[in-house]
C-alpha cells in the first residue's frame, strides 16, 4: 500500500513513485513512435489511405466504457473486500481476547490466556503466509508449542487447525469449570467470525474475474490505441501523437491499476499491507492482555506498506 | 473455471483458449463477408443508396451501452454471488466440524464424528449434482450407510434431506448426553446457514435474468452489428469490414460471455469449479478430523477447473 | 416467469412468446407512418420545414440515460429482492421443519408435527394471496383446522395471525415438556426471520418506485420517439423509419420490461413464479416430514410459470 | 406518497397531479422566453454574435451525467433505506408483540399485553413526530398512562424512553416470573433491533448528501440549461425554444424529484407516507391481541398518502 | 458537516460560504487567463497552429467519465459509511444502557449505571479523537476514575482497552449476582458491535483509495482542462474562455468535493460532524439514566458543524 501523503494539485502532477506511469511506459513510447509514423506518412500504408474518422471511435468507446468501468468496480470491490476481511481480523481478535479476559474465569496476564492470544496471532500471521504464499514456520516457532508447530508443518489449510486449536482451547476451559456453555456459545459465536474470514479471502484468492473478461477488454484496449492515430491524423495532424498518447494513457493505467488491486493479497505497491495489519493485529491483542508492545511498524521502503 | 496464468500484456493478445472469439467467429466472419459486399456495391442495394451515417448508431449506442452494461452486471452479480455461496459451504461445513470436535462429548477421531464430517461432505456433493443435475449415487455410495443411499434414491430434494440426517445427529447426540441444549442450538445457527446455501443456489439455479432481457439485448447487438456497414461505408470505405468486426467483436463477445456466467453452476470453461470447491471442503474437512487427505485436485483439461 | 430454453442465436432474433414485442407493436407502427410522413414531406409541416438534427438529439441522451438506466436497476433491484424474499422462505420453512423434527420431543411423522407443518405451508399460500389480492380460502380449508379458516376469513394481516399461531404451538409444546427455553429461542429466531419476509414483500407491494419517476421517464420516452424523424430524415432519408423504429423499438420495450417487473409478485409474464415456489416449499416439507409429495408442478402455459 | 393507478401509455403523458411540472413550470416558462429572445436575434447580444455550438454541451454533458447520475441513486438509496427501516419497524413490532403473547406467561387479551403493546404504537408515532417536528402529545395521551406522558413531555430522544420503558416491562415480567432469562434475550434482541431503526431514520434525518454537491450540480444544470439556446440557435433555428425547454425540462424535473425525495421524512408528495404506515402499524398489533381495528386509512387528499 | 438551509433554486446558484469555489478559484483563474491568451494568438504556439478539435475530448471524455465516477462514489461510500458507523455508535452505545437499566440487578440511577455509562461516552471521545489524532486527556480526566486515565495514558489502542473495561463491568456484575450468564452474552454481543465500530473506523481511517488512482485522475482532469482552449478556440471563438471556465469548474470542483469527503473524520466543511454526534450520544446516554443533560450543542461557526 502506497503511504504518500496528499501533495498540494501542482506537485501531484509530477509525481513518480506510486503513478504506474513507470511500468507503462514503453508502451506508451512505442504507441508515440507509431503516432509519428502514421503522421508523417500522412495516415497512408503503402500508399494506400487508412480512411479512419474519430466517428468510428466514439462507436467503440461505448464497448470501451462498459468494459472498462465494469472490471474497474468489480475489481476494487474485491480490493475493498480484501481489507474488510482483514479489518474484521482485527475486529474479531480483539473481541475474543477480551471474551478470553472478561468471560472466563482466566485473568488478563494468565498463562491460558496468553497462550489463546498466542494462537490468535499466529491465526492471523498464518493466513497471511497463505494468501502470499510465503511460509509461516518463522512466525510459528516464536508464538506456538513445538508440538503444534511440528503438526503443523505439513498441514494443507493451516489457519483452519489453529481455529481448532482454539476451540479445543475453549473447550478445556469448560471442562476445568472456566467457561460456561453459555460463555462457549459466545467464543462460537466469534471462532465462526474467523472461520468466515479465512473462507473470504480463500474465495478472492482462488476465483480471479473470469480470464475472458480480461483477454476481452485487454485486446479492445490495445487495437483501440494503435488504430487511433490513423483516426486522427486527418483532423488534428501533428498533434496526433500527444493526444493518442494521452488516451492511451488513460486506458492503459486503468488497466494496470486493475490488475494489480483485482488481487489485493500479493505485494504489488497497491496491493493490501497484510504485514502491517498483521503487525497491528499483534500490537493491539499484546496491549489488551498487558504485554509489551513491539515498536510501531514503520514502512521498509519509502512511500510503501507490505 | 479457467486458471491460466496471467500473460504479459503483449502474448495476452493473441490467447486462444480462454477467449470466446472460437465460438463467436462464425457469426464475425459472416459479418465480415456482409461488410466486405456492402463496401463493394458501395452501399447501395438493387440500385438504392442505402442512406446511413454514425449519428444514427450514436443514438442506438445510449440504449446498446444501458442494455448491455445492465445484462452485465447483473449476470456478474448472479456469478459471484453463486461463488460466494459455495464459498460459504467451505466455511459453514468447516465451523460445523470444529463444533463437532470442540463442542460435544466426541473426540476428534470417533465414529460419530467422522458419520457427521461424511453428511458434510455428501451435502457437498449432493448439491453440486442437484445443480448440475447429475447423478450422485455414486459419491452417495463412499460416503453413506446403505440404508440413507437407498432413501435418498428418489428423494426430490437430496441435500435437504441430508440436513434433516444432521439435525437427527445432533438431537441422538443430545439425547446421549454429549451435547447440551446450549451446544444444539449452536449447531442449528450453523444448519440454518446450510439451508440458506441450498435455497440461494436454488434461486439462482431456477429464475434466470428475464428472458425478455436477454431477448432485447440479443436482438439489438444484432441488428446494429449487420446495419453498421452501411453507416460506415460512406466515410471509412474500405476499412468498413475491419471496424465493423472489431465493433462486432466487443459487443458479441460481451453478449457471449454473459450468457456463461449467468449460469454459474454449469460446466462451461467460465462457470465456477463446483467439482474443483466440493474436493476442496472435502479435503479440508478430512485433514480437521485427522484423516489422510486425498490428492490435491489438478485440472483434468490444461488451464481449465470443472 | 417465462422459462424457455435459450435458443441459438439465430432463433432468438425471432421470438416472438416472451417478447414484448407484442405489447409496443401498435404504437411502434404508429410511429413508423408518423415517420415515414415526415419522409414524405421532407420534415415540412404547413410548409414550414422543422429544423432539427442528430445533435440535439445527444444532448436528449444524457438525461434518458440517467433516467432508462436508474429505473431499469430500481426495477430489477425490486424484482430480485421479491424473489430473494420468497427464496428465503423456502429456506426458513425447511429450517423451521428440521427444528420442529429434530429438536423437539415430537418424532417427524407425529400429527403435533404435521400440524406445525401445515401452518408453515398455510402461511406461504396466504402471503402470495395476499400479494395478488385473491382469495386463500380454497388454501386455507385444505390445510388448516375449520376454527383457524373461520378466525382467519375477515382477518387484514392474515400470514401474521398464522405467525401467532405457530408461537402459540411452540408455546404448547413448551408447556408439555417437549421443548425447552433454548429451542423455543431458536424457533423463535427463524419465526422472525418470516416476519421479516412478510414485512419485506409488504413493502415491495405497497411502496412503487415513486410515480414522479415514472411519469418524467414516459414523456422523455415518447417526446424524444416522436420529435426523432424531423431530427434524421434531412440526413437518412427513407432509412428514418427503419431506424427510428429500431430506436424506439429498444426504448419502449424497455420502458415496459421495467414496467413488468417494478411490481414483481403480479402474474404478468415476466413476474415471479409465485405459484411455482409455493408450490415447491409444500413439496420440499412434505418430502422432509415423510409424507406423499403432489406432482411437480407443470407451466400451465406453454413457456410460462404464473 | 403519490398512489395513482398507472394509467395507459398514451393518458400518462398528461399526468398533472404527480408530476414535478407544476413546480418547475415557471422557470421553463423564463427559459422558452429567453430561448425565443435568442432566436429572435438571432444568437446576438449588442451586436455581438455569440458563438456557440452543440459540441461544447456535449463536453459538458460528461460532467452533467455523473452529477445528475450520482445525486439521483444517492437520493434514491436514502429514500429506500428510510422505507426500509419503517418496513423493519412494522416487522420487529410486529415480531415483539407475537414474543410477547407467545413466549410469556401472559395470554393474548391480558392487560400486561396490551400494556406492552400500547408502548409499541406510541413508540412508532413518537418517531413519526420526531422526524416530522411535529408534537406526539395528542397520540401519547389516547396510548400512555398520565404519568408516563408528563415524564416524555420535555424528553429530547422520546421513542428511545419509550425503548427503556419496553425494557422495565420485560423486567417486571422477569421479576413476577413470568419470561426467563432465554426470553429476555430474545426481546431484547427486537429491542436492539428497535434502537436501529431509530437511529438508522436520526442518520438520514440529520445527515443530508454533502451540501456542496446539491450547490454544484443545481449551478451546472442552469448554468448549461441557460446557455443551451446559444448553442442551438445556429443549427436548429426556431426550434430551438422548443428543445431548450424539451431538453431543461428532464433536467430540473430530475433536480426537483431528488431534493424531494432525498429527505424522505418529510411531507413533500414524493415523501414517505410515515402518517399511513404507522396507522398500518397500529391496526395490524391491534389485530393480534384481538382488539377491534380503526377502519383502514384512506388518502386524505386524493392520490396522496401522507 | 454544512448545516445551511436549502434556499430557493435562485439564491443557491449564488452561495458562496459551502461551495468549493472559493478553493479552486486562482486555478479557475490560471485557466482562464491561459484561454483568453489563447484565443488572442488564434490557437498558434510560436507561429505554429495548435489543430486540435472537440472530437479529440469527446474520445478523452470516456476515461474521465469513468474515473471520476468511479473516484465519486468510492468516496461518497466512504463517507457514508463512516456516517453508518457513527449512527451505529449511538445505537449501540443507547442499547447497551438500556441493557444495564433493565437487565441487570441495578437501577437507572445507581452508581454502577453511571460508571458504566461514562465508560461508553469515554468510548466515543476516544474514538473520535484517535481518528482526529487529538489529546482526549480533557474528555478523559471529566467521565473517568483517575487511575484509570492514568492507565490510558500511553495506550496505543485507547478505545479498545475502555471495551476491555466494560468487559470487566459486566463481569463484576456476574459475580455480584446482579447479571447472569444469559444476560453477559447480550451485553457481550454489543460489545462485540462496540468492536465492529472501531475496527470498521480504523479500515476507513487507515487505507485510502489506491493512491495511484487520485494521480491518474488528477492528470487526466489537468492535462485535459490546459489543453481544452487549443480544441475550443476555432469554434467558438471568443466564447473559449468562458466554456472552458466552465468546464473545468464541473470537473475540478468534482476533484475537489471528493478529496475531502474520501477521508471523512477530517475537521474541512464537508466532514462528518464527529463533535456533533459525540455530544448526541452523551446527551441521550445521560438522558436514559435520569441526568441533566448539557444543552444542545450549536455551530461553532456559522452553517459548519464539526
Amino acid at each position: 500500500m502506497i503511504v504518500r501523503e496528499r501533495e498540494n494539485w501542482f506537485k501531484m502532477l509530477f509525481v513518480w513513485k506510486g503513478s504506474v506511469l513507470p511500468a507503462i511506459l514503453p508502451r506508451l513510447g512505442a504507441l508515440f513512435l507509431v503516432s509519428v509514423g502514421v503522421v508523417y506518412v500522412q495516415g497512408k500504408l503503402f500508399e494506400y489511405k487508412i480512411p479512419l474518422n474519430p466517428a468510428a471511435f466514439t462507436l467503440l468507446g461505448v464497448a470501451l466504457a462498459i468494459f472498462l468501468g465494469f472490471r474497474n468496480s468489480a475489481s476494487y470491490d474485491r480490493f475493498w473486500e480484501g481489507r474488510k476481511l482483514w479489518g474484521a481480523l482485527l475486529i474479531d481478535t480483539r473481541s475474543l481476547t477480551r471474551q478470553a479476559i472478561t468471560m472466563s474465569g482466566y485473568t488478563a496476564g494468565s498463562r491460558e490466556v496468553l497462550v489463546f492470544v498466542r494462537l490468535l496471532i499466529a491465526f492471523t500471521y498464518a493466513l497471511k503466509h497463505q494468501l502470499r504464499k510465503t511460509d509461516p514456520q518463522e512466525d510459528f516457532r516464536r508464538l506456538l508449542p513445538p508440538d503444534l508447530v511440528q503438526q503443523l508443518q505439513n498441514a494443507r489449510f493451516k489457519p483452519i487447525l489453529l481455529l481448532r486449536e482454539m476451540g479445543h482451547w475453549v473447550q478445556t476451559g469448560k471442562e476445568t469449570g472456566k467457561i460456561d456453555s453459555i460463555t462457549q456459545a459466545a467464543f462460537d459465536h466469534n471462532l465462526n467470525q474467523l472461520s468466515n474470514i479465512v473462507g473470504g479471502c480463500e474465495r478472492i484468492a482462488s476465483t480471479p474475474i473470469p480470464y475472458t473478461y480480461s483477454v476481452l477488454l485487454h485486446r479492445t484496449v490495445y487495437l483501440y490505441c494503435f488504430l487511433l492515430p490513423f483516426g486522427l491524423v486527418d483532423s488534428i495532424g501533428w498533434m496526433t501523437p500527444l493526444i493518442v498518447v494521452f488516451v492511451a494513457y488513460t486506458f492503459m493505467a486503468l488497466d494496470s491499476i486493475v490488475t494489480e488491486i483485482e488481487e489485493p493479497f500479493g505485494t504489488e505497491p497497491n496491493d493490501l499491507a497484510l504485514n502491517a495489519i498483521s503487525q497491528t493485529i499483534e500490537a493491539s491483542l499484546l496491549e489488551m492482555v498487558g504485554q509489551e508492545i513491539p515498536p510501531a511498524l514503520r514502512p521498509r521502503k519509502k512511500f510503501i506498506l507490505d
